[in-house]
């Protein structure tokens, strides 16, 4: 990030037509991104982009989530045909929608399938959820994938996820990178009952004692303990920030991806901004770690980059501020 | 508020292609238009639109703020030139501007002083803040306000403030009405130090004491301690529940009217959403009192209706999401 560009949007916050500091955190956001973009005012975003990283994990098995597997290549129908909640609020943020399949247990759509490294990653409880060229394919499409989104254009980027038990691997990461124990990070997930509960923590137990073998190794981590969505998702926040290129993270999956992409590319997660709270236990892990702040916590735990487009607004209304209110000089009023 | 309608919304919510619940505070925020609609799905809303009320204060002689008077009318000058926080955050939520002078201290446009009841609102710590023809004037005013917005199509109301001083008689109204001390709700309004701030809490103190014989009678709380700006947004708020039109509250000078207008009106804050918890301590009293979650916690402390713009994407994301998504039958998903 660019620090006189912060500076100066510090600056212009002062000479606004309002009390310094009154508007709060949306002040602090017009001011990170000044930083990212490198420039004061800010220029309006022009094309902020989604990308759902989508797949399957073998441990939904064993009955970790209250959907089939199935659910998860529906579900990619649905983001091309609109219906799903990413659709309408990206629309309400003024995003467009991209969806890669990763490694979506079925066929789906030529236009999703570019990247697909494989049917479903590997149930993380007894074997590696990927080959080591599988990671290395998963991260780098990954990386492509920004790649190609920030050469189209996108200036702001948002990652999310879809896939029929992915917060299983994310507990896992979660777990390994910051020491915690299966019961503290394990979640409700899609809504599970309290005896998938049980059966979601045991597997992330037994995950969790393959996965900490290499917690110091991320592409060893992925491989083991992750999956080719989790570590498309990886390659593509590590690569926006190398891109310096902002990102709006959202909830458990994209921040166990986000952790890792933090130790394969150190000071990454200067360039995300945590866009909320998710109520599963493992995002609050995620954020302390990261020494993120979200900007919303409305109890949301969806994914698919949901809370994320939740926060987008308040992004775009704190650019809109440093760009388009007066100073006092210009309103000729004076200032205290 | 229709409750067939907000069943409805909360039973289609399970319908649509996400688990159950997973969206967090946005659905509820989609049940609450729903029910305020009296139709399922919810309408997009068609003109959201923001009344900020301005006006003087005497208290301001007394330096209760960091800003002298003439600023308020140099602000209403601003309003209308679209150099504000509330032009930028209603364009940023496709809001549209009103501002009406009630008691600025000086000539204003003749297109916002049509309803004007006076120059400054008296010094509440002497004298009365209006006279009682006054204070029945401007209640009058914000409720043909109210009626003149909504017959011109507006379908959600944004309620705003701007007046030197005013967060003054605003802890006062609180202070009153939550049998709260001068120094639990005095806050820094437009960011005063500690010798204001001294000042401040000694002209609370002394208004207080002639507030609190009149606390029963809300038409008499008004002439003696508000002004003619929040006794206008008292009848606006009132009438906007009378006419059943949602409206989103901002901060601590639009909730103390709100608490005096569930006063006049019992049951209108049925009508009122909570756009944030302003940073000011009376904010939290009124949303304690009222019985009001807001949607962010941003530290925003700005008042014009800043707030409450900040929140409202997030509640026409709500509208789309319910209006927009996919059910599991039509997506062709089978519901867990």
């Amino acid at each position: 990030p660019d620090e006189q560009a912060g500076r100066q949007a510090v600056a212009r916050q002062q000479q606004l037509t309002k009390p310094a500091g009154s508007l709060g955190r949306l002040e602090e956001l017009s001011v990170w991104v000044a930083a990212r973009q490198g420039t004061c005012p800010p220029r309006p975003f022009s094309r902020p982009r989604v990308v759902v990283f989508a797949g399957d994990h073998g441990v939904a098995a064993d009955g970790v989530s209250a959907y089939p597997s199935e659910v998860t290549g529906q579900m990619v129908t649905n983001f091309l045909t609109g219906g799903a909640a990413v659709n309408a609020l990206a629309a309400n943020a003024g995003a467009s929608v991209r969806v890669v399949d990763m490694a979506v247990n079925g066929d789906t759509s030529e236009v999703v399938a570019a990247h697909k490294v494989r049917r479903g990653s590997g149930a993380i409880d007894k074997d590696d959820a990927l080959t080591t060229e599988q990671a290395h394919a998963a991260v780098t499409a990954g990386r492509t994938i920004a790649d190609e989104e920030i050469d189209g254009g996108a200036d702001l980027l948002v990652a999310g996820d879809m896939g029929i038990g992915n917060t299983t691997p994310s507990a896992v990461l979660i777990a390994a990178l910051t020491a915690n124990e299966p019961v503290a990070v394990v979640g409700r997930g899609t809504g599970i009952d309290d005896n998938a509960w049980m059966r979601k923590t045991t597997t992330i137990r037994d995950a969790l004692r393959r996965a900490r073998k290499v917690v110091d190794d991320p592409m060893a981590l992925l491989r083991t303990a992750a999956g080719a969505d989790i570590a498309a998702l990886t390659g593509f926040l590590a690569q926006a920030a190398l891109r310096r290129t902002p990102v709006v993270l959202d909830g458990v999956v994209v921040g166990a991806a986000a952790m890792v992409a933090e130790e394969l590319a150190p000071g990454a997660r200067q360039w995300w901004l945590a866009g909320h709270r998710s109520a599963e236990p493992g995002a609050t892990m995620v954020l302390d770690h990261l020494d993120l702040a979200p900007v919303l916590e409305l109890d949301m735990r969806l994914g698919e980059g949901s809370g994320a487009l939740a926060a987008l607004p308040l992004v775009t209304a704190s650019v809109r501020v440093l760009d388009e209110m007066a100073t006092f000089a210009e309103a000729g009023i004076g200032s205290p």
